[in-house]
């Protein structure tokens, strides 16, 4: 599909697009709106009007300021999309409606912004939500960088189960659905400039459906989270210290592929702490991990789905990791900033 | 209230504030979640789990991007929540719950950030929302701007009215709340450094419980619309062109504050495409106009509360405004963009 706002017209994002005359209009009207058409954006209201098929809702929202906008395996749209979607899969929520604010810098290609909100349409056709009110400002050139986006989420419950930080327990089993890394490295390579032998790909992915599946098949599920900015650490560090106990990973079980590990050397960085935008940790009670592990591996974002490590009672809130020659030693959290607007 | 994070510390928002690491959950366990404190907010989950009273409901969004961060009558903070249950209110939901999604610069004070936040808090209260869901990124100096703000709002819909651009007939009656102009010129003034005898205070203000009392009051509400970015010529246009017919104003009945009036004229601005944030229209069958007008100015946000103009089928969908001589003329839609970052 071809730019719909007509190049030799206007190439470039205006201020008076963010103005609220007749360019926010033609924006609206030519670009979002047939992108993403549904009942409730073609009403032209201030907000959508939806029935929820029922009252218990999740309800999310994530602001993007990734950079660059491109990167090997997605972009700043479809990431819009992942991960909201996923923060409400977390909740054990089915993701139903989203809504986009885009803040654009004045200059931004119009190209750009219709390749971005075509991928974020593909996005949302793959999930099965819909894109239903949104909202356009635009920020003087050198005020913003080009393009950030938040996305709201709202999903339904469709289960009883609790799920969340305060249902884990001492003895529970920490699954995971994949390798690490990869995201937060296609970013920084892509940024850096670096070559390596292979292009490392985003793992940018929805995860509802590997979530709807262990939902479906009974899995006792204690806590789900996905391991974006500050990675599989930063994860188990919060639910170590929101729930109070000790997390212990096992090194040997958690995959890091040979290019994205030797990308972290070059830069420095620990892949543990680098962000992935289509990994979780699943948390189980020891009786359903068997199973969990092979509902996860039949579905297409977990098939390497394994075991990495236990929750226990322990000393104190924190986390451990036994290396791969068998010693033990405390994962410390970042203070710092290792990948900055990864996301 | 001080700020909760030891100045002596970071008086400055770094870059690894937005990380996700130790300094990330600080400043959501020591600055976000104690201003907003609320069971959902509290779980610490990647979403908000809510009950709604019911199935059928109002989602909606806005970015807030307004410079400068503080003016007179208001602030970015209680801004966006403001005009996002003010969004809510167009659709004729009653506003229950907000995400909010904040973009800081790298370099923000620490306490302009804190007044933005207590802000925000006091207007939730005001409104009687909570904020139950969040995020907050960190991009480099000189790639935002401050501040930032993404509101999503989630309402109910307590009746069974349909409120709407196509409930709009011919011989609809317009109505407004109040005087208009007053928010563009105090932001533009306290941008501008302009110098007037009295300060133009913004108008910005929750109108939700306006439009609760016109619904309790068995009003047939045909549209509402709140006369932010492009002002009052904005919206009756967008109106115009949506539904497809004509809108008639007459400028002897639309309030403009001699003090607004003359700030216009300085900076070369019409008052009808300047914006509010504590004004709407309501468009209201012909029967229901008194009584509709006499509601509005029993609530705090309608005391000027009037009649403007009226719908017709007219020739084409355009909207046309008497002068005070009485002469009419048609109300051209700016392409260009009077007041940029206005909200």
């Amino acid at each position: 599909m071809n730019c719909p706002i007509p190049i030799s017209q206007y190439s470039q994002i205006l201020l008076a697009h963010g103005g609220g005359g007749k360019l926010t209009q033609e924006l609206v009207d030519k670009l979002f709106r047939p992108a993403f058409h549904n009942p409730a954006l073609a009403a032209g209201h201030d907000g959508a009007l939806i029935t929820l098929p029922q009252q218990r809702m999740a309800f999310t929202t994530d602001s993007y300021v990734i950079h660059p906008l491109f990167f090997p395996g997605g972009d700043i749209g479809s990431l819009s999309v992942y991960g909201t979607v996923n923060d409400l899969a977390m909740c054990g929520a089915k993701p139903l409606y989203l809504s986009a604010g885009f803040i654009l810098e004045e200059g931004l290609m119009m190209e750009t912004l219709w390749k971005v909100v075509l991928s974020m349409k593909d996005a949302c056709e793959r999930v099965g939500v819909q894109l239903v009110t949104g909202d356009t400002k635009v920020v003087n050139q050198g005020k913003g960088d080009g393009i950030f986006i938040n996305t709201a989420g709202v999903g339904i419950m469709e289960h009883d189960e609790m799920i969340g930080p305060d249902q884990i327990l001492p003895g529970d089993c920490i699954l995971i659905n994949g390798d690490i890394g990869r995201h937060g490295m296609a970013v920084m390579a892509e940024r850096e400039g670096l070559q390596f032998e292979s292009s490392i790909q985003s793992d940018a992915a929805p995860l509802h459906g590997l979530v709807q599946d262990l939902i479906q098949a009974g899995i006792e599920i204690h806590c789900l989270r996905d391991l974006t900015r500050g990675g599989l650490g930063g994860a188990v560090h919060e639910l170590a210290q929101t729930r109070g106990l000790e997390f212990y990973l096992e090194q040997k079980n958690i995959l890091v592929r040979q290019d994205v590990q030797g990308a972290c050397e070059i830069l420095g960085l620990e892949p543990l702490q680098v962000a992935n935008e289509g990994r979780l940790i699943v948390i189980v009670p020891e009786k359903d991990k068997d199973r969990a592990v092979s509902v996860m591996q039949k579905n297409e974002m977990g098939t390497e789905a394994r075991m990495i490590g236990h929750v226990t009672q322990g000393e104190k809130p924190r986390v451990l990791i036994s290396s791969l020659i068998g010693t033990t030693r405390i994962l410390d959290r970042p203070s710092g900033e290792p990948l900055p607007r990864i996301c």
